[in-house]
């Protein structure tokens, strides 16, 4: 009797981890997707085994998930019980930083390993657990493929005028460049485009990556051309404790006058800003939605004021727009994020329908409006278990 | 005989003085405009005083403009030669930070002049010296009325979201805060457009001051709702060789990774970048649109792209576009910058006139474009001698 083969996803944070089980005898399916939270602390997991079965939902022991290899084992061991045959012939790993030259997935070689860990500098909060995860699954399946997608990649088609910085030319060579990020998420949302709107997907098409991180990229025929993210996961878009887009003077100022250490001011940008700061209330747009007082409001009202600047910013790197998309955990679920967004954007050709938008209908566009607003569940688990595949069918 | 009442403009850079003469008999009239250039370095006179008079142009030796007080004395020499019988009643100055509070010129008294004192933490390269000019312009006429310009002040309407980072509230109330620069510019053109165009004046108005400072004001009603430029002169449009817009990481990654300390990234960004960084030739739009190599027209590609991209982010601020007004040095000046900002602009209701952008003419869209282009010449000195002439006027 021969197994079904099966791809493991794997995204680990700095204090997280996420798992997906995934199905490849056909198109990718999934039969697992978890995580396990706050690693190292007071870890907790989740998990999910499709119809038919219990979603699993309890704290962790310390020792369970001391650190991303003890959560790997605990996320396999639970992986293990529910199928109990299931034996990962890959292991995907989305991987933040592929630095200037990966555009596409790669299988994890020694020589791509080397180069990743040369990345690291430019992303050092996260690089490192993305590469000690590697590490933890390369020795738990030493006979698997290991394949890593990374989060810059589907932004490598920008022009050059939208990924470099006006600094000397010798930055931009040493690889201080505007890499861009969430790419595995807008790579599925082009895909979908293509799948279920194939004229809007050849088109100017601006999507909206809206959860705790928050980006936005303007696509033409489906490739990435301009994002709202730069160098690092800090610019662009404000985030749930990110400050996103601020004026570099900020930062010699808290230094210079201030007396602030720069890795102070780092935790601040990262750690304490964003929705969090503004509301001095909490980074979770649906907790700032419910609160109602002026410092959420004020929150919302900044999140939302940013996200319309960066539309007709990126509008103008597409010569127009044919559709704006949402997604990500705030653009699948608030419809008042949303309605907020497209309202008065009648000059740009948006017309938000409020019926189909309280119904979170796929088109939340009116009939006559001239360019289409949807709504598109994104999918980054789903993007690593299909780069597995891939690999796994062409090496026979 | 009574002498005609004359108003004294200075401008104090931190290497720089510009000053004017106008006569304040009537609307202020223009007698003499001059500057003297990299004081303390190898200083350079230029001066002129009106049509029939040879104007001045000269090296100075360096105990004539030492400082800003020996360039001030040099300047008044050169004034008095040309005007023997001219006493300023009113010298007006440019102040770059009128901080969170002013939104109008102001008279110097002991009390505003401690406030501003307090504001230079926020801009410690310029306010010193614009405080400097004060003292030695209170020294050298002892009797006049003493007026400072904030080139913050006309910004002080804007809407909160855009007056705010997402930091933790307590920063905002320390006023970091979006200020907004080049106010007496936008001042003047606001203006000026009220007098020459007033449906336009009116309406949603983007203003692109471009010079070897540069930023873009988008205004409705002639006041200000949102500016490129934040908490400093650094933000927003690339610039001769300051950075504008870049990720706040770049700064971290360049102290925690690289090993620069503070000072030597401030003064890389506000110094060594924009246009002279990425051309690694000069920070002289005419020099670059002259050299036609491909490090020069990379720098003009880039600084074309950042416009049109806050083109569009302004335009969403102002919810559409009636008019866009270029101004300052290339903006009066540039063909080629105005023309390529606005080509394929035809989605936000632009379209140029080749001929009359040829031709240098006020508007220079189409007679169908929906939307103006327009070249308005800005004149700062014009904005602080009314002002001048105004307090005195008040105080009769």
């Amino acid at each position: 009797m021969t197994t079904t083969p099966v791809a493991l996803t794997l995204n680990a944070g700095s204090s997280s981890l996420k798992f997906g089980l995934f199905d490849i005898s056909g198109a990718p399916a999934v039969m697992a997707v978890g995580q396990i939270d706050s690693i190292g602390k007071a870890p907790r997991l989740k998990a999910s085994f499709g119809p038919g079965r219990s979603p699993v939902s309890r704290d962790l022991t310390p020792a369970e998930a001391a650190d991303h290899k003890s959560a790997l084992a605990t996320a396999l061991a639970v992986l293990r019980e529910a199928f109990p045959r299931a034996k990962a012939s890959a292991v995907g790993h989305r991987v933040v930083h592929g630095g200037p030259s990966y555009d596409r997935p790669m299988v994890l070689t020694p020589e791509v390993m080397e180069e990743l860990r040369r990345l690291s500098p430019f992303a050092p909060i996260h690089q490192p657990h993305n590469l000690a995860g590697i590490d933890a699954a390369v020795e738990a399946f030493p006979e698997a493929l290991q394949v890593a997608c990374f989060d810059t990649a589907f932004h490598r088609t920008h022009p050059k005028v939208n990924d470099v910085f006006a600094l000397p030319r010798e930055y931009y060579d040493k690889g201080v460049r505007r890499y861009g990020f969430h790419g595995l998420s807008y790579d599925y949302i082009s895909g979908e485009l293509k799948r279920i709107a194939p004229l809007i997907h050849e088109g100017r098409v601006i999507v909206a990556h809206l959860g705790n991180g928050a980006s936005m990229c303007g696509m033409i025929g489906g490739r990435s051309v301009a994002s709202t993210m730069g160098f690092t996961a800090l610019d662009g878009l404000p985030m749930g404790t990110r400050t996103g887009q601020i004026d570099p003077g900020v930062i010699f100022y808290m230094v210079q006058q201030e007396g602030m250490s720069i890795d102070e001011v780092r935790q601040l940008f990262y750690s304490k800003s964003g929705l969090l700061g503004l509301s001095g209330l909490s980074n979770d747009m649906r907790a700032l939605e419910a609160a109602g007082t002026v410092e959420a409001n004020e929150a919302i009202d900044y999140f939302v004021f940013r996200i319309r600047r960066e539309l007709g910013g990126l509008a103008a790197a597409l010569g127009g727009l044919d559709a704006l998309v949402f997604c990500g955990g705030i653009g699948e679920n608030s419809r008042l994020i949303r309605e907020r967004v497209c309202e008065g954007m009648g000059w740009i050709g948006l017309e938000l329908d409020r019926e189909r938008n309280g119904r979170n209908d796929t088109v939340i566009s009116t009939d006559m409006s001239r360019a289409r607003v949807m709504v598109v569940p994104t999918n980054e688990e789903l993007v690593i278990a299909r780069a597995a595949k891939d690999f796994l069918d062409t090496r026979g």
